[in-house]
């Protein structure tokens, strides 16, 4: 294996696939990047056995040599020098060569390096995913989706299916919902492409999340294949793959109520702004838990009472207050994430009284709800 | 105690004098900043007993009127928590009133925070400090003598002595001097005020490190007042207190070699790019140690190896090599330290053999010296 490489490319591809590799893995090789050079490129790969990431870089980017191959083959380095390494190199070009013994050099103006490499054929394979039933949303979509769902995913293992956000396609629509069982965050889009099929997944957070982070903001599309137990996401140069996590997801349909007892209708970052001040003197208290109550002349009170700290009393008008007066408690926190969840300047939150779960959504939008489940105080 | 005041001028205040409140103080009304209303303006105190930090609000900026005072008077309020409120509060203006029983009401629009203050009476008195010899350095110049010794200072509490920065005024020249004693920094500088006396103390770094954080890059003057056992450094509105730490200073003038047996000339960002290169793969080995060595042609080469991960070579031109050949190993982290407190492009390090300590110096600046032990290796 011989190649010389432009050490930008090499650096962003290598960066992309450290997301996908961690220090602690029971499988040693899996802390280092795979490295293949074929006659068309160089593809890199890193991967902790949950997720798993691939990145090509092309010999040519238009009219511009970025690899020039001299030896096809492969070898695996260990990702945290191999990253430092490139990182760090002085020039705008780099040579690494793998000589006897799995010995890799990587050599950039007068400086030279000496690997230790591991042998590629050790590497675990890729799942083999057939490439049917996909379906294409632009990148910004995804990102958004994720970004709108996948912080309500449990945190605790107690329940592992619901650190998890469900994905269902029925219909060419496109369904995410995740929950903790204490608020739910639930986000439709309509796909474009014809008949996709039916899915119904549950796709780990941690996976979703570092997918965001390696996606630019750009409306390219990005092809998604669902298998049995894979999930990949792939767009030009780039493929991510995650397992699914097993076993079914609740039906959270049930959860979301019909009917509603009063709505209110408030400025998105003012409501958020004062949550955030009345929980300042909550967060000690009682697991930062706020109180809401209508007051008269469309007035919203919110506030919290922590009697060895001291209180907060905020009050915000409300653009409109429809139904049954309410006193109503709840976690800022929540309440705070599904705010900043939410698109749009005003919102709407529909209670059906104090004791049931309440929905907030933006004005006239039903692609996107977010639920929070009250705390008893009043 | 009641007075309106300029949201952003007492967010200022209470980020200043927060750098020296700390949540793990034995003195519980130590957590809370001192705020004390007079006729001239607003005071805020913060102190952990070892740092305390005064600022002073004025009632007017100019023709700006900053502070409306209605009633003077003082309070105690939790730092942590009066903090938050004031970053977060929705208007420009707030008024605070001490109400009965130390009950403080803090207001800005439609938010009303409660905070239970404590006794202005019970917070310690910061010490009293007679404004004899006092000396004065722009504050850019003192932030450049932090910057460049302060990193030196010893992180093991077996010497204590060691973890601060000893001050040495005489001659109307001040020199800071920091060691752990595996290297050394130096930094003189001339002081512009006549005869400020003769003073020898050593200044914890960490007390210098916070200093730097709240002086703006100005060429505004500080007033330095050193007692026998406090340092007190005073701007426009802000005093900064510190106390001395007890005991003799080693003698370190005797540790700087006074002849030279090789000198070498490099250029200082491609010499610490190319020991920081070298460094990556000795980080796991023997204690972050590289090798340098002078090869012919005028130049130098750095060198690491650790079997089990894999070995680095970098070359650098020298801009000159003058007596001896020589080979050394010394910590990358050290070297890399010395070279980012050094100013100017070309740097002169000057060895007196491989197993002396060797200086580093800027070219033609002897105000300025980083001195560093090697390593036994070759």
């Amino acid at each position: 294996m011989r190649f010389i490489i432009q050490r930008d490319y090499l650096l962003q591809s290598v960066q992309d696939v450290m997301k996908a590799v961690t220090s602690r893995t029971t499988i040693p090789i899996l802390t280092g990047i795979k490295i293949v050079v074929s006659e068309e490129g160089v593809t890199l790969t890193g991967s902790d056995s949950d997720v798993s990431i691939e990145s090509f870089i092309p010999k040519e980017d238009g009219d511009k040599e970025i690899v020039e191959i001299k030896q096809t083959g492969s070898i695996v380095l260990q990702a945290k020098f191999f990253s430092e390494i490139v990182r760090k190199l002085p020039t705008d070009t780099v040579e690494i060569v793998v000589e006897n013994h799995l010995q890799t050099v990587i050599r950039s103006g007068k400086s030279e390096f000496n690997l230790n490499g591991l042998d590629a054929e050790e590497y675990p394979h890729l799942p083999q995913i057939a490439e049917e039933n996909v379906f294409r949303i632009p990148t910004d979509l995804l990102k958004a989706l994720i970004r709108q769902t996948v912080f309500a995913v449990s945190t605790s293992e107690t329940r592992p299916i619901l650190t998890g956000v469900n994905w269902k396609v029925e219909d060419n629509e496109l369904i995410c919902i995740a929950t903790d069982s204490h608020r739910l965050a639930l986000r439709k889009a309509r796909l474009e492409t014809e008949a996709v099929g039916k899915h119904n997944v549950v796709i780990p957070g941690k996976s979703l999340t570092e997918l965001s982070k390696i996606l630019d903001d750009t409306a390219a599309m990005v092809d998604i294949v669902i298998t049995e137990n894979q999930v990949l996401f792939k767009t030009k140069h780039l493929l991510f793959f995650s397992r699914l996590l097993e076993g079914n997801y609740p039906d959270t349909a049930r959860l979301i109520p019909n009917e509603r007892k009063t709505d209110v209708v408030v400025n998105t970052k003012e409501f958020l702004q004062a949550i955030d001040r009345a929980s300042l003197l909550a967060r000690e208290g009682k697991n930062n838990v706020v109180k809401f109550a209508i007051l008269e002349g469309n007035t919203i009170e919110v506030s919290s009472n922590t009697p060895e700290i001291g209180k907060v009393v905020e009050e915000i008008p409300a653009q409109s207050v429809e139904g049954e007066e309410l006193k109503i408690s709840f976690s800022a926190k929540y309440m705070m994430d599904a705010l900043k969840a939410l698109e749009g300047s005003e919102i709407q939150i529909s209670f059906t009284g104090a004791m049931r779960p309440f929905v907030i959504r933006p004005l006239n939008d039903e692609a996107i709800l977010q639920l929070i489940l009250p705390v008893r105080t009043y």
